[in-house]
């Protein structure tokens, strides 16, 4: 076997893979042991596809020690369209949905939701560029909200909430793509939590919801009239296999739940992406030569955002990272900048490899 | 490398891939050539992402010969997903859909459209078991409907038009799940093709469709109500890249492409499937042991289904031809019985050993 070059992928989504991963999809691509039929081609009412959604979904609900009255689904669209089925399941007429807006991707998640019904803003920090997660006595929640939405973690921004977010008894529900069991979650203090696969799971192509039984209810009256397809009752009752689900990325993503297990669980990851990101941190207020955007106190271990003292450095340091086989460092376009996505599979290796370079650029332009 | 034990998989969707598409990308899993990076995890805001969705859609365009004013979307949800953005999209206040009921996903098509506006059946053989495909002479338009909708290969009844039906200058909407690019196809006849991609085209997870320019004012009109994911104009002003696409399901779909090309392209496939199909339908044909389930001007070249003498019968034929190395030979418990998918990449070595299995099946049980 050749030796593959592969460079560190700073990618914030899709993601880098556990290489284990990607080495035993390779072995089985042609034919997955004892079936004889690649996973590319495997019937999802098979015996050994149904075998694998069910092992995915159990290692789901061992890692975030999910209870049993909360179904697991598999679903396609992504966040995106979760923000469209959240409120067309949840926000009946004559109720209100609380938002917390934290940065671009609860600014759609809300005008999503506003297609759908009336929708409150909570709080918000869009005022200071999105650059911190709101405090507690900042949020105004509505008396009887149908639910209060949330963005775990804010891809774009680099910030992430360190503790949930007072409720009052209103059904928490969150968005959670990039932070998905990168950290422990308190499962029963959520309604529902959704998260595309590509970040922190799996590839894309896969959206996992968690959501409370007595929620169903809810959607299983509505079945006259909402499509069948963004019912999330229909998909909790046919177990995922209402439609043909993305059989690829369920399998991809079940092995990295394997990978995640066998790393120790969530807090054995959560410890090593805190040191992951507390040494790239480290190093952005060494001297002052790099500058972080998020507040220290909201500051993500997911994606490392950070700047330069002009736009004609953080080009330079774009290309040359590049050039380096850092891959994918240019931050987004809504902020400019550096962004580090360091997520569970991210080498610490890479991480050290940054800091290395980040020390050596500073000498060269410092 | 050792030989890998592949058994002939009759399976209806997700369905066989072509031999050589998987050993390209079982060779390419770890790292895309010069690109260090798996498509597993490459960013979907890559150049070389950008590039492979770029060649899939110039691949398909030549395929099906598709005219500069129609757009090709790579979405996600499936042809069920499908049965509603297009009545959402299309079916406006006011107006009526004619729909042709043709099978068990014709009549789903309905009923999710019934939730949307006033849909119209224009034709249906419900009352013959839809086993087969109505006259022209059959077919009520509505005056001024706003589209009608066909299912051009009912997968589950063994079914498909062997002519388009006629429409009177009406937008035609066509569900090809089961035979996209398994014969040529006169797109301009259509304003809207959709298809999963898991039967003809690629793995799970990916729907293509392709729409007329015209229908996208439509749909961007609706842009302040119509959920944004489920808004075709979106889709195609950004390229398919709105959102992340299941970019895996992409790049294979794109290597299967290339590999229809490399067969001859649409009328050389058809050659083949005609071919294998007459092989399995001479068969069942040949004695009165077997029966084609299908009227005979109705027979899909993709969906062969046919029953034998009693269900006893069926029970040990398909716990034989399973043991033989044929897979997925049950039919759907819908019409029962068997039926053998053999879609493009089903090599005809397999039809062949299904035929040999046939007649050695009938000689110890006729």
């Amino acid at each position: 076997m050749t030796t593959v070059h592969r460079v560190f992928n700073f990618a914030a989504g899709p993601a880098v893979m556990p290489v284990s991963v990607l080495e035993q999809m390779q072995r089985d691509l042609l034919a997955l042991p004892g079936v004889g039929i690649s996973i590319f081609e495997v019937s999802h009412r098979s015996k050994a596809f149904e075998a694998i959604l069910a092992q995915a979904e159990a290692d789901i609900r061992s890692l975030a020690a999910i209870p049993p009255h909360y179904h697991v689904l598999f679903l396609q669209g992504g966040a995106s369209l979760q923000f469209s089925m959240v409120p067309m399941n949840l926000l009946g007429p004559g109720l209100t949905a609380d938002y917390i807006d934290t940065g671009s991707w609860a600014e759609k998640a809300i005008k999503e939701a506003r297609k759908v019904g009336a929708v409150r803003v909570a709080a918000s920090t869009k005022a200071d560029h999105y650059t911190r997660i709101p405090a507690a006595s900042e949020i105004v929640l509505s008396d009887g909200a149908a639910y209060v939405h949330m963005t775990a973690n804010n891809t774009i921004e680099g910030t992430e909430w360190k503790a949930l977010p007072p409720t009052r008894g209103i059904r928490l529900v969150s968005d959670t793509s990039s932070d998905m069991f990168s950290r422990p979650i308190d499962v029963e203090k959520h309604a529902l939590i959704y998260a595309g696969a590509q970040k922190n799971m799996g590839p894309a192509g896969l959206t996992i919801v968690i959501i409370r039984d007595d929620l169903l209810e809810q959607s299983k009256a509505l079945a006259a009239t909402l499509p069948t397809m963004l019912n999330y009752a229909v998909h909790a009752d046919n177990n995922s296999l209402y439609n043909t689900p993305p059989a690829v990325a369920v399998y991809a993503t079940g092995l990295v739940m394997k990978w995640l297990i066998a790393q120790g669980g969530l807090a054995a990851i959560a410890a090593v992406n805190e040191r992951k990101a507390a040494k790239l941190y480290a190093e952005i207020d060494r001297t002052g030569f790099y500058r972080g955007t998020a507040a220290k106190d909201s500051r993500s271990m997911m994606n490392v955002t950070f700047r330069l003292t002009s736009e004609e450095l953080e080009k330079t340091f774009v290309s040359e990272s590049t050039a380096a086989g850092l891959d994918g460092l240019k931050g987004h376009r809504a902020v400019g900048g550096m962004r580090a996505s360091i997520y569970n599979a991210f080498p610490e290796a890479g991480v050290d490899a940054l800091v290395e370079f980040m020390r050596e650029f500073e000498r060269r332009n410092g």
